[in-house]
Order: C-alpha cells, then structure tokens, then sequence
C-alpha cells in the first residue's frame, strides 16, 4: 500500500504504447524530430493560443528553467515559504538562474495571496541598489496541500505583481489534476488568468519522464534553447519524451488519468470523514492530508501503509493539533486501483473502530 | 539512409523490453528503486572495482556533472580543443562547475597527448593567484573523430598530469565502441590506467536516455547527490534509467551492440579504401571519416545520404587537402543494417564508377 | 546635519596620515606588500590567535567572500530576515557562493536566537537531497538595529547549531563599536564564543575603504585567495587597504574612535528619553532609532536633518506604535562632533517645545 | 631597482592631495557623491560622447563587469590568447558572466587581427544550441606585450564582428599610454573607431585603485548598478575613487604622467638597441622587453634590477631564440625617474661591457 507520491509508478498502457511505436526507424536529434513538433503543436490546441513548448525530462528541470528565463541574478521570485521550488529542489532554481532569490511568502494550504505579494513588494525598493528586485510570482497548481487556485485568484496574484511588473510562473506538476477539479479550460486557468510562464507536469500524471516548459509569449522564449542545452536537458533523443507526450496527451488520455486520480482522492477523503479523522486541508485533487493520532500511525504502520509526514506550517490557523498527532500525505496516482484505495480506508476504518 | 549520429535510433528491443518489465507496481522515488540499486551492482562487477554510479539522462548532464565534481570554479580541465565538453555543449562544464575554464590542445584525431599536457602546465605557474589552477584532464574514448586510447596512452596521460595532481575523466559516450576495439577489460582501460571518473554512455549503445557518472574512488563523490538533484537530474522515476542499463547491460548485450555498430563500420571503411576513398582517420569504432571530392558530396546528398561535415581541425598533417573537398562523418548505430551498409556503399561505388 | 550613515564620512586624520606615509617608493603588489604583511601579523595579536587575514575595500565583498568559504552552492546560512547579507547586499552572498541560500530567521532588533535556529534545522533534512543544506550562521555585530550579542548569545548559537555542525560568521561592519560597548577582548566575543570568520570592518570605524576577513582557523582560508583574486577584490596596489588599516588600528586608534561615536549616541538617546521621545531599540552602539510623530518627521525635515526612515520588521511586540509614525535612524561616525549632536538635539527640542 | 610592474608604484601627488581635499565633511554614500558625479561628466568631455561611467577600485573588477555585461552565460568572448582577461584574472571573466567563455586566438604581441576573429567565427555555428555564441571582441590597449592598435586596426577587428553583431571591449589598463603613443584624440581611438565598451585605467597610471568602466551606448549600462552592487564593487564612500580620478584627470595630469612613463620607456629601449641586446617588440608604450642573455639574467639579478620573465607565445616567427634566453618586461610608471632609468642602462651597459 504504496500512497508516498505520485511519482512511485511507472508509466500508463498508451504511454508505454506510445513509446514502443516510436521505437522504429531513425529520427533527427535534440528535440526536432516529428513527436516533438507534434506535442509543440498539440500544446498550442490544449490552451488555445501560440506557444513555446520545451520538453525535459524531470520537473526540478522544468520549473528551474522557467525561473530562469524570466528573473536575473539580482532578481527575486515571490513564493511561498514552503513551494515545491523554494523547498524541495535543493536550490536548483538558484543554480540556473545563476543566484536569483527566493523570497517566501505565508499562506494556508501553501497558497499565497495578493496581501502578502503587496506587503513583499513594499519592503524590496524599486531600482534601490542594495536591494533585489522582485520580478517574478511563481504558484503552484495545485499545491504542495493539494490546494487548488481558481482563475480569479491567480489573476488577483498578476494584479498584485503588475505595479512592479512581475511574470507569472505556475508550476503545473500537477496541473491536470487542478484542471480536471476546476472544470475550466486550460486557457482559463493559464494565460487568460495571467499566467506567463507554465511547468506542465506529465509525470505524475502518468508518464516516465515528461516535462514541460511553455511561454506563452514564445517570443519571451528566445534565450530557452541555450539554458536547456547548457543544463543539460536537451535529451539526444528527443523521441523519448515527445512520445510519451503524445501518448499522453492524445484523445484526451491526461485529463482521464487526472479524473481517475482525483477520484479515488475523493473517494479515501470522504471515508476519513465519515471516520471522524480530520483532514488539515480540504480534498481537491489527488491528495489527502488527514491529521493522524499517534495511535492511528502505528496501526498504519503495522499495516505496511506507506504515505508520508507533511508540514504543519500551512496548517490553517483554527485547525487544532494535540500532542504526537502529525498530518499524514496519502497520495492518488493515475494507477491507484479502487481496491487499493478500499484497502486502506478498511485500515482506517479497523484502526478506529 | 540516415548516418548523421548514432542517436538517431530508437532503443533496442531488450532495452525497450526491460523498460516495459519495469512498468507494472510501485517504486521508491529519485533513483532509490530496485533496478537503479541493481545497476550500481553491475558497474562494480563490470569495472571489478567498487564504484559510486548516478544514472542521469544526458551524455552533457554527465559529462559535466563529472568535471564539476573535480574541479573548483578557478579550476582548469586540459582536454582537447574540439573536444565533446570544449565545443559541442554549449558551455555546459562551464555552468556546472561555476565557471570553471577549460583549455584546449591540440592533437591529430583529437586526441591529446603528454606533450601538450606538459606545455600548458607550465604555462600555469603553480599557486599563482593570477591563473586558473589546472586540476583535470578529460579525454573522449573514442574521440569525436574515432579514434581510441590505448590503456598506455590514458596512463602516459595521467602520469603528465601528475605532477600537478590532475584528475582524470573520461568521457565514455562511446566507450562500449571503444572498449570492443581495444579488446582489453573495462578494467584495463579505466581505472587501471589512471581514469577516476568515467562517463559511462548508454544512449548512444542502445538505450534511450542512459548514462552514468562513475566514481571509482567513492568517496570522491560525497556531493555529487546535491549537484545531480540542484541541476534537475535526479529523475523522480528513477526506474526508467536503471531498467534501461538493466536491459543493456545484462547478458553482455551492450557489447555485442557495439561489436555490431564496430562491425558495420570497418564494412563501409574497407568498401572506401577499396574505392580509393581517404579516410581523415582510421576506422576503429563506429564512425568513417571520408574525405569527399565536391562530386562526391553533391551526388551523395542526390542519392539522400545523410551525413555530417566534419571540423578539419585534427587532422594529421600530412593529409593533403583539395578544393572544395570535406570530410563526411558517417555513424554505425547498434540499430544499422548490413543492407543499410551496403546501399551506401553502392551510392559511393556509383558515384566513383 | 547628515545622520544617514556612519559612511558619509570621510577617513580620519591618522588613517589619512598613514595613507600619505605609504605612498612613497615602490611595493610588491597585490597584497604582498609590507604594510599588509604587518596589519595580518595586528590582528593575530588583537585576537590573541593564529588568524589568516584577507583584507579587501568593501563590506559586501568581505561578508560575501566570508560566506562562499563557509558553504556550498548547496548550502545554507541561517540569519536574520533583515540582516543586511539577506536583505541589503543586492545578492551578493548569493553571487559569490554560487547560489547558496539565506535563511531568514525572526528576531527582535535583528538578533537572531538558539530557538528559531533549531526549529529551521528541524525543518531542513539532514542529508536529504531535496533541501539544500544547513552549513552556517550569520550574526550581525552589532546588529542593523544597533543591538550587541554578548559572548554567551554568541556561544548559545554556536551550540544550537553544533548538531549539524554549523560555522559561524560574524559581520563585524560595527565591530569596534560593539566591542567597545562589550567592554570584552576581541578574542572573548569572536573565536572564544564560538565565530569562526569575522569581517572586520574599517570603513564605518574611520578608514576610506578597509575591510578585513579574518579567519580563525587558518586552513579553512585555503582557496581565499582564489576567491578574492577572482571577484576583483584583490587590488594591486594592497597597501592601500594594508596602511589605512595601520593607521586605524595602531595605538588603540581604532577603539577610540568608537568610543567616541557611542558616546556621541549615548548623548542623543539620553536627550531623547528626556523629551520623551521613544527608541525603537535600547542605544547600545552608535545608532539612535526615535520613534518619530509625523510632525517631528516634518520638523527634523524642515530643518534639514538628515536620517534614514527603518524598518519596523524587528520591532519588540510590546512597541505601541501610532497612525503616521516611523523609526527614524541616526548614526553617529567617528568624526560626529559635539556640536553636531547639539545641534540635532536642539531641533529635537524645539520641535517637542 | 623595481621595474617588475607600474603598480608597485604608490599615487602621483596631484592624486594625494585631490584626496585629502576629499576628507572633509560629508558625502552621500555608494557613488552618489560629488566627485563622482563630476568624474562622470569629465569622462564626457574628455571623450565628446554621451557615456555611461561606472568607477571601481580594481582592474580586474573593471574588465569582468564590462564583459559580464556585454556577454551571456552562453556567449563568447574572442580576446587574444594571452590577454589579461584571459590568462591574468584567475578565471574572474567567467565568475562575473556566470560562465561565458573566453576564447583565444593568436596573435604576434598579442594582437589580434581580423583574420583570426573571422576564422574563429567560422568554427561557431550561428545559433546553433551545442556552441556557445560569439558576442564580444576584448581587445587589451596597449597589449600586454606593449603593443598598440590603431584606430584603423580597431575598426579592421570591430568590422570582422559586425557579421555575428560582435561588440567590442577595450581593456585600456594602460589607456593613457596607447593614448599618448597614438597622438590621437581618446574619441578616435573609442567609439569612432567601434569601442563600445571601456575599461579607463587610472591605477597603473598615477592613481591608488581607480577604473572606470566606460559604455558609449549609456542604455547598455542599464544592469551595471546591480552588477557592480552584487559583486561588491559599489563602495560605500564612493568619493575615494571619485576624488582620485579628480586628480589624475584635473588638467591633463593623466596624459603628462603617461608620456613621462613612455618617455622612459622609450630611453631604456634605444639604450638597448645602442647595446645590441634586441627587443622582443618595438617599444611603443611604457613597457621595454629585451631579450636576455643567461649572461645578462645573472648580472640583472646581481645587480638587484627586478623585472618579470615574459611569455614567449607571442613572439614574432622570425625572432631567434638561444637556448638559456628569456623576455624580460620592464615596465616604467609615472613615478620611475631619469636617474632610475639611467642606474638601470648602466647595469646593462656594464653587463654587455
């Protein structure tokens, strides 16, 4: 009983598919071969506008990328405290955008607000010398909580940023996750809500290793091709994620796997409340982040149930916490059975009853 | 007739079979699964030594992961002037190690040799605050211009070296073609003959994205997880790069690849000379270096033979050169065919004729 | 009346004497020099310990040099939000470390704590790959609020961050005016309390453009000077730095210099608490921080009083705080003279009259 | 008898007392003074151009914020290959650009010429993503073989660029020398000859530690203010290199103190040639390098003249070198008076004698 993350599985059947029909023949390297330039394309349909779409292979990559692109050494990207890339990429946005910053905001459920963004920007001087520059937002859709940003908050974000001119990166690792739980298109909740700059996340959503960077403004994309060759992930054979892509993406595949995923979230969240447990954020997606008792982690534990501790830091304030509880992290993937999920509700249920 | 590069196949299909083997159930993240474990194995069992292996997706990411992790941003690595790292990445040493510098020599077939390794250190006064401090050589096996070094060659290299302390990398992008060319044990021409840390390529042999930095002094690659994981190389599935090296490794395939790759170009080069075609260098691995006539190259690119034109740069001097002749760099892969082989060399036979 | 800064002055007499003194014949360059070699030879007797000392002429580069030495690219510095590392050097600590990240801890007048120290480390996983990791601590002495740590603060950080071996840098930009105030040895509030890199600064204290890195354990400035050389902060002609720190430090120069500017604060405060005007922080250096009314911030403009507005970030909680008020920041240099603070007093006065 | 460089030497007087006039009162701090802003406009004048000056305290400094402006991460400096960015600045070139590369091209007296460049440019595909980019020509007047271009033959180099839009840096650390030694105006030889960007050397020409990095197009300075910030360079009582460029440029005192350099220079080489000891170039500025016998090395060094062994790599091809023989370099600063020059001619005199 493996729920730790949505990266622990492989790949789904029609990836695989994908993959092994793009095995034959020859095809010209890094990155212009026809799947490629296929998903290029397919990108611009899915969010209905023209695009700059760069494929890599890992999500560190991708959002790293991104900051990159749009922030200088002396710049600074408001996040929150504890984003995905502020805390858990080892300092990789650092690395490619040679010393940006970081600047970390509060916010439950790790979602960030227009307050804070205003309150930042106040204290960062413009054109001050001493001081750098803040020119980016980055969000992540959804959050690290499995919280999910609606078009008006995002838009709200881009409004906060515009008096100082910010770009606005949204770090989709799980964005057909979001996207399926908004019911909006992919227009609405990027570009139209003032999204730049997108991460679209694959992997968790049912690929091996598919990534990608999409400026929507392709003409803002004009440095990304040295950046991606020079970190090292312009893969020779580009095929390898092209395909997955598509395998993805066709027919409508990702918003399915998404769907099926959120679901079986759905489904353990709602038993955990019948249950009496309580869950530190409301379920959206594909996560589920009850608060577990001391004695409900042991029995989980002796069940072989695997899931993970989570920070309380974005714990809303009204939630209360007693001694030896922790919040627990349950993660959906696109391959988590109904029976897998029915299994540990029934661990949940034996451990309260 | 494609002969641009041998990353212009797919993967084999024991590669590709090993990749689907890996698909079903979960797995732990970031290369803590069971086959990346398996593989790191094996490298200690091929090399019959104990190693420090990280599986990355990129011959670049490893290439230059490597050099960063013997070199210190004021460093210098010695390597050839058209060298894989010095000219066909983009700078990316030079951002994985902050900047570090590297200095090109000059050698026939792109090799180095202890000559020129002498000379530049003692152009770089020892301790001087003024310098760059050399602190690495690295040497391509088999060169960009395919040509090997013989486990004597590596040695007298690294004994060169040694008065400054110099540590050796070897970029192993094709080193199955080279290792099968020398017939020695990987052993032999590793780090018995002073290499300490190896790009060991994958991608080009037959996978699909499959490369490992090898540290044949362990403990020399205490930070290499930080540096893999801030530079967006630690996949998080990490099972799609070790079922990959499973799939070559096992049973010997990688080198019966190679053999094949070696194979079909000692086919083409024997066919050339008989056609009184020069070669710029002598075959030894997998890739043919004919110099071609104006005629020549107008009536291969008539027959749509695909081929890249070569740097002149390493040539040895005593090639003598006519105008408008080039060199064509013409690449075996595993996945080339003997009808493929010899419809080329009916084009050339035709076109001689 | 210019109170923004103890910066705005120029060098004093001694220093500019000793300056005029050196400027006769030729010297060795780039910091082999005898004046040089003389003041690294001072500083291990002020200390009372073996030191290796790098001076250079900036703050920013003597902070940013003392903490690339003491992390990786893949480190952190645990400091306070508003120190000026973190908040007023444009980046630089970022720059010179290639990308390490300042970690911001709360902290009334920007003292930092064992508390907040412990709880970040509890929030970064040792060893884990996907956080950057903790490598040291940054104090300010005294702090951007005028604040002092004693000898025991100082040790009581070093402990919190001994479980995860933390190094600690001390910014000593008011160094003498802190150890004034101490009225300690310089050894009992550096290495005795635990610091292992000081920066030393001359420039506030009285000198033109004269910092000092001073490290305590000799060998850990190993690559210094290819870090200085590289950054363009090793000048050729070094008795420039070397003589205005011969001129500051000799004969207790420097100590009394700072005396003379906290006594000058002294004054102020004292005034201050007498018309009832509060401070922000108690005075305990140099630095007076009235909370001002609006209309005294209209009086003190009105008659032409220099100061800086400052931040309210580190304010005491208990500091009631009204509609239209700042902090208002007055530094006194070395070259404040009685009649300026009567002066400036006397517009206090008058305007509370 | 110290002719090693022309910064062993301290500052001219004018210099001294332009300082100590500085000293009094207060300035506003981080360049924002008087004298800096005076300087700035001087630059103006002297070059009858619209400038954009940035004055910090280091040559090196200087050079790698000029080129770190004008480069990316991915882009390429031709520049000779032994210039001072090059070969003399431990790598500071690449810190300051995060990572560009400096690419070296031959050259007698290290001069560049436009063959060379155009060559060089061949060999970088144009926005190919496996090379970095050709983006900047750096060019050392005069050289540091004491060799200068022409106005003509800076227009020849800028002209070889203008294919792949190449801007060009001049390393004028002995700007003044070249100056005087061309006899044309500091417009001629700059920006009407194609010089975007210069480095004004005042250290090596009378001054303590006074660059200025000098755009011609003052928009393209617009990043300058944080790069200098961020690298420490922006020091905080700015008037310490404002008020010594007051000094050396306040009635020609800079053009008087090179032409005195030079003029010594020039004695010394006459001598020699009178002496039958050959140069090694033609003495066109303040540095003499005659070719020493291990005769006359001996006697040198007997005698206690202290000069710097010089690298023979760009020596004309038709110079004969004996075995034992070696370029020496002396180099004559503002300060080197007639009777040093005339204790140094009869130490050769006597040695040939």
């Amino acid at each position: 009983m493996n729920f730790f993350s949505d990266n622990t599985a492989g790949a789904s059947a029609p990836v695989m598919a994908a993959l092994a029909a793009a095995n034959d023949g020859t095809a010209t390297a890094y990155g212009t071969d026809a799947w490629t330039g296929r998903v290029e394309r397919l990108f611009a349909e899915i969010f209905e506008h023209e695009v700059a779409a760069f494929l890599v292979a890992s999500g560190t990559a991708a959002n790293s990328l991104a900051l990159a692109s749009i922030t200088r050494p002396w710049g600074a990207v408001l996040t929150h405290e504890e984003s995905h890339v502020a805390d858990d990429e080892c300092g990789a946005p650092e690395f490619f955008s040679d010393g940006a910053k970081l600047v970390g905001l509060p916010g439950a459920g790790n979602k960030i607000s227009p307050g804070p963004v205003t309150q930042a920007l106040a204290r960062m001087r413009e054109g001050a010398l001493h001081q750098v520059q803040p020119q980016a937002i980055s969000i992540t859709q959804a959050t690290e909580c499995g919280q999910i940003y609606t078009p008006a908050e995002v838009r709200a974000l881009k409004d906060a940023g515009a008096p100082r001119g910010l770009t606005m990166h949204m770090d989709g690792a799980r964005f057909a996750n979001a996207l399926v739980a908004l019911g909006c298109s992919p227009a609405a909740i990027t570009w139209q809500a003032g999204v730049d700059v997108l991460t679209f996340g694959g992997t968790k959503n049912g690929a091996w290793a598919a990534e990608a960077v999409i400026f929507f403004q392709p003409e803002a994309a004009a440095e990304m091709k040295w950046r991606r060759k020079r970190s090292g992930h312009t893969l020779s054979k580009g095929r390898l994620i092209g395909a997955q892509f598509e395998g993805l993406l066709g027919g409508g595949h990702w918003l399915e796997l998404a769907r099926h995923a959120n679901a079986m979230a759905k489904r353990l969240a709602d038993a955990l409340i019948a249950l009496n447990i309580p869950l530190a954020w409301p379920c959206q997606v594909n996560q589920v982040f009850p608060i577990l008792s001391a004695e409900l982690q042991t029995k989980l534990k002796a069940a072989g149930v695997g899931y993970l501790p989570w920070s309380q830091t974005a714990l809303p304030k009204d939630i209360p916490f007693a001694e030896g509880e922790t919040i627990g992290r349950f993660v959906m993937a696109f391959s988590t059975s109904e029976a897998d999920v029915e299994r540990l509700i029934n661990v949940f249920a034996a451990a309260k009853g």
